[in-house]
């Protein structure tokens, strides 16, 4: 317990729970990370699918960015939206499950979380990936790094969300002014120099082209670069979190973060064609990403330089973060309907709901595994998920203005317009990148909408089984049979014994014999005349009822079987009697102490209640070893 | 359970123990595999030391080995006579307990079990050696194929030891005969030749010579060569195997074992000299083993040479499962005496003692993952365990003498001199291996011991605590007041409720107030409600006093926390009353269904065990969700 407060603070009250409400200053670094940080790597995305076209990809990088920014017009406007229509939680499971049904609302979970966990892990690699960029040397520990990031931003979040808001914002500001302030260096000196700027650290020569520009090429790098738009959503998430007029507020979250992500993605297609920068691979010692080398070429690798990379492995990392705070609150959204187990609703000591945390680290953690922590091999699983939930969410307002009747015509329109332009990408992505790997998460959707179901069918069979609906009866019944299982004749046992006689006067000690194994020195005979010198024979003499011995053989060395038969032969002499089999246990406070006990009882517990029938019960009979 | 049969098959009852006994031709495979083992590392760990002797390295195996086969001479007449002494278990701890005390017996303890764990990981790694100098293309999958090997040692030994002994005794005749016959027919040549054999595949040049031979050398050579002689005493261990007359069949065992040993480490050592083999290094990728370059010499790489090698690999993978018969039950013998966890005493479904075989096997393993499976890297921890349990036995054997009085000069003069050459050996290895890795068996020894009396002490002071002298009483008490934890009204709670009522007419109902969370829907006063109408209102109708209702606040989302302040409030009305917490649970049957119940009924159990008083007792009232 010491060591849990040292590393995750003292717990928390359920009257300590936060309540302060966010400015829009301070929203746009708590949820536009996720989205900003994206433009770190959408653009080398589409970077990297160009490669084979050498030098002309940078002829092209415009082209395929344009369509970009204009979906992240259309996708401001519909959250814009969904926002009015939803001021407490326009999350897409929420919106798909009020409009448009349960499966619907599935689907979008199950998108959702595969969104969240390949954010976690492709906002964690190219974070590191900048990183390396800056350090070669750190390059061969790629992996490692990442996981040591994905540890720290899971203890981080252990501890619950810091009011500590600069945390979040300086890094995000300073990003955002030193990038903006880059491009629009950038932009001067390439309209300075009449469109040939001087670098002042040159890119690495682009490589001869091995391909030419074609539809399906085009098509892919379209795909790669959607992952630009991922973490749009977070503002329409969280609208409760505002502070009021909050729809104002969010509103302005909303455009601030959208104005910003399109500016860097327009600036960053013209100032890496005009700059002569292309992608590069990420498996290679050399490796520099994108806004390492645009950097370099428009600052060098100076003071700024550092400042820019540190920003950018700062928001990258903390950009992961935005899945930890939106992937537990909505998995307890999912689970309080029933469709996860009840543990993803259970809040911990520190308010925070681990067990979601958990599976988001273990999951992330695997993925980075199994990709090496290489960006570019992440990024085919990942723009699916995120386009998916934007179309359910869109296509839900679409109903919901349908819905509310007329005088929405336009609203409809917007988000109309929303959920077309979001499918055909998804359409799009999915034929771009099936091979790549997003078959990968074609395959994990439906496995997890099949589970979310399962785990329904679970809870409502559960629950219908729970279910009474006649006033509560009592059949006066006898006090049960109670039998004590003793070892030996001990302090233990003792207590054991005098707490079944407050029970019940039908008590029956029960010694199994050889449980240990076959040459053990079990003594029954010896323990059966202790017995009644000293247990019987005291009873007696003031007129009490002494509980008799059993020695039950234990062939198989399973404590239960014995007793359950035991147990059956009883009901036969009483039919419809209950028993009650009273298991003494030393309490154990230190982890060693459940070394040093056989944890036979613990056992006995368990295998009484899964094999015993209906009037079958435990009674434990904690003993204190340091108590008298 | 249908896997576990599946895999170890099924189940055995006490009745089923083996009791076939051993005749001599069955048990030299059976309790000579470990010590004839040994012969392929012995000899090229000498000659790995050697190495910087180049060619000049062959002229001095023989004056290495030759102490080395007198030392093997000594102990064989020292163990013939403790086999006489003790014919029912003469392993090193009893040796040493009996007559030295409990702190010799602790340090045997220790010793063997370090003996053992890295007789399992010298083993497994010099079998895999000898495999990938047959084929090389394996050379790279060392680690990967010992931990598969260690897996199936495992598996063998969890199943429990066969009945099959011809498993055993196969392999070590195959392997007695053809390296015997090896032998004969390469000193046949050297004879034949004048000393100069024409080897039919020739065995890689030696290096060149990079020192010269010196004290300290020649010392550590021999004390790597020490190895050869480990799993010596294994027949001493087992002397109750033997069927009559036990002592003539223990002893000419012994004697087979001994007398084979040895002319396979002279011979090695001969034959070694005059065909210029020497050893090599097992990191490198054209790695041979040196009994893999002696019998392609001899015998080229035809089918003899692989039989013998297949027999060698057989021959090591089970001398490491000497280990795994003879480890598990020592433990169990010094955890009957309180020096280790009771569960190592505790006989699993195959009658074998599986607490014991995973602590060895996870400990072989962490050895064999440290040193990434390369035999030459293990060597230097190995043989101080083995020759600190020579040195306690025959120690303990010389005391044995002294106490049996006069007429025992001969045997104890016998004893004595094994005892004195063996503490020498002990001296000179723990000298010359000391830097090389003996410190880690220096070091882990004494921590063994440390942990072994901490353990004990544990179980005196439990043990003490148990003991009760005074004849039973009790105090004629009432039962005890029971608190019912109930979460709503429903099914489960019925029938706890209905248990509560037979076991004692004083049932109160808790329900605890937002234990998931602070914004949790947990609406008690819809509760109170429906207690007064479902359930006050039929029971007093009928005349019966209800159980009352009482809501609490669990502020920090833990159950047993207002429980146990409320118990301590009953307390104050009615001081030394009983209180027992009943816990509603549902019945599992399955893995998932753990995953799908949030368990909190397992937790408050143990929080309650752990910080409640001495008169707080725990009641499960178990529900199956499958009956009416």
């Amino acid at each position: 317990m010491k060591l849990a407060t040292l590393f995750f603070g003292r717990r928390l009250s359920n009257r300590e729970q936060g309540t302060r409400k966010l400015g829009w200053f301070e929203a746009v670094p708590a949820m536009g990370l996720d989205g900003l940080g994206s433009a770190s790597y959408g653009p080398e995305a589409a970077l990297t699918i160009l490669m084979p076209l050498g030098a002309a990809s940078l002829a092209w990088i415009g082209w395929v960015m344009a369509p970009i920014v204009v979906l992240l017009a259309i996708l401001y406007l519909s959250y814009r939206q969904t926002i009015v229509a939803y001021p407490s939680n326009g999350g897409a499971y929420t919106v798909a499950r009020e409009n448009l049904g349960r499966n619907a609302s599935l689907l979008a979970a199950a998108s959702l979380m595969v969104d969240y966990i390949l954010n976690v892990a492709v906002g964690i690699s190219a974070g590191v990936g900048a990183l390396s960029s800056s350090i070669p040397a750190l390059q061969p520990w790629t992996l490692t790094l990442c996981l040591v990031v994905l540890a720290l931003v899971t203890m981080a979040n252990l501890r619950g969300t810091p009011e500590a808001g600069w945390l979040f914002a300086l890094p995000t500001y300073v990003f955002v002014v030193s990038f903006l302030g880059l491009l629009v260096a950038g932009l001067w000196a390439i309209v300075v120099t009449g469109g040939h700027p001087h670098p002042v650290v040159a890119a690495p020569h682009l490589g001869d082209a091995s391909g030419a520009i074609g539809v399906w090429l085009f098509m892919r790098a379209f795909a790669s670069g959607c992952t630009a738009m991922t973490g749009v959503e977070a503002v329409s998430n969280g609208v409760s979190a505002f502070k009021e007029p909050v729809i104002g507020q969010a509103r302005k979250t909303l455009a601030v973060i959208c104005l910003v992500l399109g500016l860097l993605l327009g600036g960053i297609a013209i100032v890496a064609h005009f700059y002569a920068v292309g992608a590069m691979d990420q498996t290679k010692p050399d490796y520099q990403s994108v806004l390492s080398q645009l950097t370099a070429a428009i600052a060098g690798r100076g003071v700024v330089y550092y400042v820019a990379m540190a920003s950018l492995l700062a928001v990258l990392s903390l950009s992961a973060n935005t899945s930890f705070v939106d992937f537990p609150r909505m998995c307890r959204i999912v689970a309080q309907d029933g469709y996860l187990p009840r543990a993803f609703a259970v809040a911990d000591r520190r308010l925070v709901f681990s067990v979601g945390i958990f599976v988001l680290t273990v999951a992330a953690g695997g993925l980075l595994i199994l990709f090496g922590g290489i960006t570019d091999r992440l990024i085919p699983l990942f723009a699916i998920g995120a386009f998916l939930t934007f179309s359910m969410s869109q296509i839900g307002m679409v109903v919901h203005w349908r819905r509310q009747g007329r005088g929405h015509a336009g609203r409809l329109t917007i988000n109309a317009l929303g959920a077309g332009t979001t499918v055909v990408a998804v359409l799009v992505i999915l034929a771009a990148k099936f091979i790549d790997g997003a078959w990968i998460t074609v395959l994990a959707i439906p496995t997890i909408i099949v589970a979310l179901y399962l785990i329904h069918l679970y809870y409502d069979k559960l629950d219908a089984s729970l279910q009474c609906s006649a006033p509560f009866t009592i059949e006066e019944a006898d006090p049960p049979t109670i039998l004590v299982a003793v070892e030996g004749r001990n302090r233990m046992t003792d207590q054991a014994l005098q707490f079944a006689m407050t029970l019940s006067p039908d008590v029956i000690a029960i010694h199994l014999l050889r449980v240990s194994g076959p040459d053990t020195d079990d003594d029954g005979k010896r323990l059966k005349e202790q017995w009644q010198t000293d247990i019987v024979a005291p009873l007696e003499t003031r007129g009490t009822k002494a509980p008799r011995l059993m020695l039950l053989p234990a062939p198989y060395r399973e404590m239960h079987e014995p007793l359950l038969k035991f147990i059956a032969r009883l009901d036969e002499e009483t039919p419809g009697r209950s028993v009650a089999v009273m298991i003494p246990e030393a309490v154990k406070r230190r982890w060693w102490e459940y070394v040093l006990h056989t944890n036979r009882g613990a056992r006995l517990h368990r295998m009484l209640l899964k094999h015993g029938n209906a009037r079958v019960k435990v009674v434990i009979a904690p003993w204190r070893p340091d108590q008298v």
